[in-house]
C-alpha cells in the first residue's frame, strides 16, 4: 500500500470519478470558462437548476445551452466549494454522487450522474440563503424570553398584535391567494424565513376545500409522497388519507405553523402598480372591502385553474340537477335515480363509484381514451421506489427522494417512465383486458410513457384505480364510450351516436382550465395573456402543444408579470417547490440581486 | 486468526461479555432457576421492570428480591429469545448493552449494565403485546377502502358515528378524567391500540389548562424533553414553548390523534361497582347529568392534585384580592399596587417576576429553603446529556433517551445526580453567592442530590431560574425570608417576625396536595385512603416519608382499588409511561392474564 495515501483518504472508484469531475468542474467555473465546464458534460447532457444559478427553474440541454447559461451567470453567481457529501455509488454504468456547494449568496445541494466520466445529468439547487438561514434544530428560537423586561409581550400578545395589524396597518410583503395545501406549505416556508405573508382563502376554515368535496374522496397518492414541509405525518397515518382527515391536518397545520390566514375572504381583483412596484388587491372580508398592497402576489388557487364546463346546446333547459365535478357533494341524494357522468378521468370514476354505492343508476360517458393504473401497482412499481416504507427504511428520506426525483430532467423522464408502465401493463394484463371488453378506451399516453408524464404534460387524462374500474368491467357502472355529447334535453343527455340517456343528475367531470384563468379573472385578460399558459412542458402531445420548454410553464418561478407567481401541484410538488419559491421571495425581500436567466417565452395563452 | 470464527461473528470484548451474560441469564430463566439468575447480579444489583415480568412498575433491589420475583413470575411470564440489538459499549468499567426479548405475551426491550461480569442494573420493558401490535409504518391502515361497497361509511361518517354513540349508546372501556397533556398522550396510545376510550375535560378546548395560566408562563423543560407520543414537535419549535403555543399544539394533537374527548364536561362523582366490575361515573355535560360505565377509570388530573391553600387566621377579612397561584391570571391589573406572594418555588418566582414586569410593588415571602438552578446550566449539565440537539445528533433518539433514563434505578439516582449539581454549583457559584446575600435561603436537596430528586420525591421545592433570581438579588423583587405567615389582616399580611406587609393582592404559591385528593373528591375518602398517597419514593426526606418504596407511589401502575389508575407527571413522564399504562389497559381489554407482582403497600394517606 502506498505510503502517501492514508487508509481514511482512499476513495473507491465511483467516488474518485465523481471527485475528479467536481474538481475539474470547479476549476472551469472558477476561471469563468463556461465552455470548458460544458465540455465536462455529454454532448447532450442535462443541467437542471433550481434557482441556484439561474434564479429560475430551468433545464439546460446540451453543451451550448450550458455554455450560454454559464457565460451569463458565472460572473455574479460565483459558485465555489464543491464537495461530495457522501461516497458516490455506481450502478449500470452510471456513477451517482451527492454534493454540496456554495454561491455568492446561497448554500446548495446537488446530484451528479456520470457516464464514462462525462456528466449525463446535473442537478443544482439552492437550499438556503447565507445570513438568512431558517432557525431550526440547534438554532431554533429560545421561546421563553429568559430574563425579565417590563412591558414585554408574550407569544400570544405578539400573535394577536400581528393578527390585528397585518393587512390593516401594515402590509404583507407576500399575499397568497388560496389557503389549500399549496398556500399553507408556502406560507409555512415564508413564516420560517421571516417574510411577512398573508394568506386569503374563501372558505371559513383551513381544509374546507377538502371537506366540501364528495364524501368518498381520498388522496390518490400514498402517504410517503404527501408530507407537508416541516411536519411529516405520524407513523399511523393511513396510506391514502380520507379527505376529512387531510382537512383536519391542514387546519392543525395552519395553527401549528402560526400562519396568518384570513378565512371567509374572497379576493375580487388585483392590479399591479408599476410605479410603486406593488399590487393593489381588493378582498372582501366580513362584509367590507379591504385593499391590500403586497409586493408579491402568489396564486395558489389550485393548479387546475377554473372548472371547465362545456357549453352543450340545451343545457339551460335541463330540469334535473347539473353541476361540475368540483361541486359534487356526494351520491346520497341519488338513490334509485338516474345519473350521467360526462368524463372518464379520476373525478369521473370516483363520482360514478360513489353514486353506484349510493344506489343510483349511473352511466359514464367516455369521450376520449383514459390512462388507468391500479393504485397497488403504481405504489409498487412507480412511486414506491422513492416514496414507500421500504424507501424510508433504506435511507431515502423525503428530502432525498424529492431531490432524486427532481434530478431527472423532463426530457429524459419518458424513457425512465415507459418501462415502468410496460411492467404495470404486464402485471395487470388481465385487468386491462377485462376493462377493454366493457368498451372502455384505454391509453398509456401518446408515447406510452404513462401516468406521471400525462400529469406534467396536461394534468389530466388518467384514473388511479381504487375500485371503479371493476364496476365498469362488470357493468355496475354503465359505460357509453366512443361518443360525444350532442345536446342536453329537458331530462336527458343526447349522445352523438343518437343514444338518449335519461338523467336526473348530470355531473360534468370535464376538467379544469389553465391556472392563468385565475389571473384573467382577478387581474386582467391582458396580464393572463402576458404570462401565458401555465403547466405543461411543450411536449407536443395532446393538450401540451410545443415548442419544447423543458419545465412546467410558469410554476414556482418568475413570470412575465412582475410580482406575479403561480404555486400549486400535488402535495409532493407543493412541498418541494415551495422551498424554491420561498427562497426567491425571501431574496427579493432582502434586496439580494436575483437576475433571472432564461425567463420563459409565451407560446400559448391558455 | 482462528479458522472457527468468521470475521462477521467476532464480537468485541464488551459485546462478548454482554452476550455471555445474556446466555447465562437466559439459561437460568428457561430452567426456572430464579436463584441462579439472581446470582448473575451483583449482590446489591438492581432490576427495574416496566410491566414485562411484574405487570407492575417495580424495582427489585438485591438478589433476594430478584429471586422472589422470578420464583413467582417465571412460570407464567416465560421469557425467552434474549438478543443484543446492537454492539455493547464499555466506559468507566461498565459494559452497557441494549437487548430485545420476548415473554409469553409481549415483545420487550431492555438495557443491561455489567461490572466485572455481574449485572449492576437491568431494565426490562414490555414494548408491545403479541397479536395486538400498533398499526404503523409498514402496517399502517390503508385509509381509503379500495374497492367499492354499497352503503360503506366514510372516515367522517365513522368519526361522527363514534362521537354520537361513545358514552351514549356504547360504553368506553377506559374513561380518562382530564384532557391535559397526560390525558391526551394516554388517549393517543389507547386509540392506536384500539381500546375504546373517552376523555372528559372541564375546559371548552384542549389546551385551555395552559391558556388560563398567567401570561408569562413557558415550559421550564426544553423541547427535546417534551415531545408528545407519535408526533414530535417540528425542528423550529422553540426550546421553551410559551403556554399558548403548547395549548394550540394540544388542541391540534387531540384532533390529529382522533381522540374522543368531551369538553366542558365535569366529572362529579364515581363509584366502583364490585359486582359488575365497572365504574359508575357521573359527569355533567351541556347542562345534563350523564352516567358512564367504564371498566377502568384513569385520573389524569395533574400530578399535583388539588391546590393547597393554608388556612391563615383572618384570611376571610382580607379586602384585597387573594387567590392560589393556579388561579393567577397575570400581573396586568396590579401596576403601582402592592402584591405579596407567599411561597418561593417555580410558580412563586414566575408570578413575582410577572408582577414586577407589570409595575407592581411585589414581596416574596420565603418560608423554607428552595433549590434554585439556572435554566442554562440545567440544560447543559443535566437534561442535555440525554435531551438536546447534541444528543439527537449523536443518535440518542427520544425513545432511546427515555429508556436510558428509565434504566437508572431510583436508589442509584442520587449518586448520579449529586455530582451534576455539584458541577452546577461550581459553575454558578457567583450567582448563588449574590442570591444568598439577598437573604434567600438556598438548598440542593436534603442530601444535595439536586432538582430531579426533589421532583420525584416531593414534586416541589425548586425554581428553574429564567430571570427572577436576578430580580431578587438586586432587590427589584423584595424578599422576606426565614419567616412564616402569622395572620392575614384587612389589607396586609402579618409575618411571624412581626413585620406587616401592606397588600392589595395575595398570591398563595403554596403548592398542591397528593393526587389521591382527586380520588377523595370524586370517589370517596375510603377509596382515597385505600390507594394512599401518590408520588414520592419513600426516601425519608422532607415531604417524602419512608419506608423506601423504590418507585413513584401509584403512578401508571395498578393501585389497591380495582380499575383505578393515576396518570400524570411532566411531559417526559407522560410520554414514556403512557406506553406502559396503555399496554396494561389493552391487556385487560383483551383478556390477557396480568398477574401483578409486588402491588405497593400503603404507608401514607396523603
Amino acid at each position: 500500500m502506498s505510503t502517501t495515501l492514508e487508509p481514511a483518504t482512499v476513495l473507491d472508484a465511483p467516488s474518485r470519478a465523481a471527485a475528479d469531475w467536481l474538481r475539474q468542474f470547479d476549476h472551469a467555473l472558477r476561471t469563468n470558462d463556461g465552455a470548458q465546464a460544458a465540455r465536462l458534460f455529454e454532448p447532450a447532457g442535462f443541467w437542471r437548476d433550481l434557482i441556484a444559478f439561474t434564479w429560475n427553474i430551468k433545464t439546460l440541454e446540451g453543451r451550448d445551452e450550458i455554455t450560454a447559461m454559464l457565460d451569463t451567470t458565472l460572473p455574479h453567481i460565483k459558485p465555489h466549494d464543491w464537495r461530495m457529501s457522501e461516497p458516490a455509488t455506481e450502478a449500470d454504468g452510471v456513477v451517482t454522487a451527492w454534493f454540496d456547494f456554495e454561491t455568492a449568496v446561497a448554500r446548495g445541494k446537488g446530484l451528479l450522474r456520470l457516464r464514462d466520466g462525462l456528466c449525463w445529468t446535473l442537478l443544482t439547487t439552492a437550499d438556503e440563503l447565507k445570513g438568512h438561514e431558517e432557525k431550526r434544530g440547534a438554532t431554533r428560537p429560545l421561546g421563553a424570553a429568559h430574563g425579565v423586561a417590563p412591558g414585554r409581550q408574550s407569544w400570544r400578545d405578539r400573535r394577536e398584535a400581528e393578527a390585528a395589524s397585518l393587512g390593516v396597518t401594515t402590509q404583507p410583503y407576500v399575499l397568497i391567494v388560496g389557503g389549500g395545501q399549496g398556500g399553507l406549505a408556502l406560507g409555512a416556508r415564508l413564516r420560517n424565513l421571516d417574510v411577512p405573508t398573508l394568506i386569503v382563502d374563501a372558505h371559513p376554515n383551513a381544509g374546507d376545500q377538502w371537506r366540501r368535496r364528495y364524501k368518498s374522496l381520498c388522496l390518490h397518492d400514498p402517504v410517503w409522497y404527501d408530507h407537508m414541509p416541516y411536519l411529516p405525518f405520524p407513523e399511523h397515518w393511513p396510506v391514502f388519507a380520507p379527505k376529512d382527515k387531510i382537512a383536519d391536518w391542514l387546519e392543525a397545520y395552519e395553527k401549528t405553523m402560526e400562519l396568518a390566514c384570513w378565512h371567509s375572504t374572497v379576493c375580487t381583483k388585483a392590479h399591479y402598480d408599476d410605479d410603486a412596484q406593488e399590487w393593489e388587491v381588493t378582498v372582501e372580508r366580513g362584509g367590507s372591502e379591504i385593499t391590500l398592497r403586497p409586493k408579491h402576489l402568489v396564486l395558489a388557487t389550485g393548479m387546475s385553474g377554473l372548472p371547465n364546463v362545456p357549453a352543450y346546446p340545451g343545457a339551460e333547459s335541463f330540469t334535473g340537477e347539473q353541476h361540475h365535478s368540483s361541486k359534487h357533494p356526494g351520491g346520497e341524494a341519488w338513490r334509485g335515480r338516474k345519473a350521467v357522468v360526462i368524463g372518464s378521468n379520476n373525478s369521473a370514476h370516483d363520482i360514478c363509484a360513489d353514486l353506484w354505492e349510493n344506489g343510483a343508476d349511473v352511466t359514464m360517458v367516455q369521450r376520449t381514451s383514459t390512462l388507468v393504473a391500479r393504485s397497488d401497482s403504481l405504489m409498487e412499481l412507480a412511486t414506491g421506489v422513492l416514496y414507500s416504507e421500504q424507501a424510508v427504511a433504506s435511507g431515502i428520506t423525503t428530502e432525498r427522494a424529492d431531490l432524486i426525483f427532481a434530478s431527472q430532467p423532463y426530457r429524459v423522464m419518458p424513457d425512465l417512465q415507459t418501462p415502468v408502465f410496460r411492467a404495470i401493463r404486464d402485471r395487470d394484463a388481465e385487468f386491462y383486458a377485462r376493462l377493454e371488453q366493457s368498451g372502455f378506451m384505454l391509453d398509456f399516453g401518446d408515447d406510452e410513457s404513462g401516468l406521471y408524464m400525462k400529469y406534467v404534460r396536461r394534468g389530466s387524462g388518467y384514473y388511479i384505480d381504487v375500485g371503479a374500474s371493476e364496476l365498469i368491467a362488470n357493468g355496475s357502472i354503465k359505460l357509453k364510450s366512443r361518443v360525444g355529447v350532442e345536446a342536453i334535453r329537458e331530462r336527458s343527455v343526447l349522445l352523438t351516436d343518437g343514444t338518449e340517456l335519461p338523467a336526473d343528475l348530470i355531473v360534468y367531470a370535464t376538467g379544469y382550465g389553465s391556472m392563468n384563468g385565475w389571473a384573467a379573472r382577478l387581474i386582467s385578460q391582458e396580464v393572463a395573456d402576458r404570462v401565458g399558459k401555465c403547466w405543461g412542458l411543450g411536449s407536443g402531445t395532446l393538450k401540451d402543444p410545443g415548442p419544447w420548454e423543458g419545465e412546467l410553464r410558469n410554476m414556482w418561478k418568475p413570470t412575465r408579470q412582475d410580482g406575479l407567481w403561480f404555486h400549486g401541484g400535488n402535495l409532493h410538488q407543493s412541498r418541494h417547490y415551495s422551498l424554491y419559491l420561498a427562497l426567491q421571495l425571501k431574496a427579493r425581500l432582502e434586496g439580494i440581486s436575483t437576475p433571472v436567466y432564461g425567463l420563459g417565452e409565451v407560446h400559448h395563452l391558455s
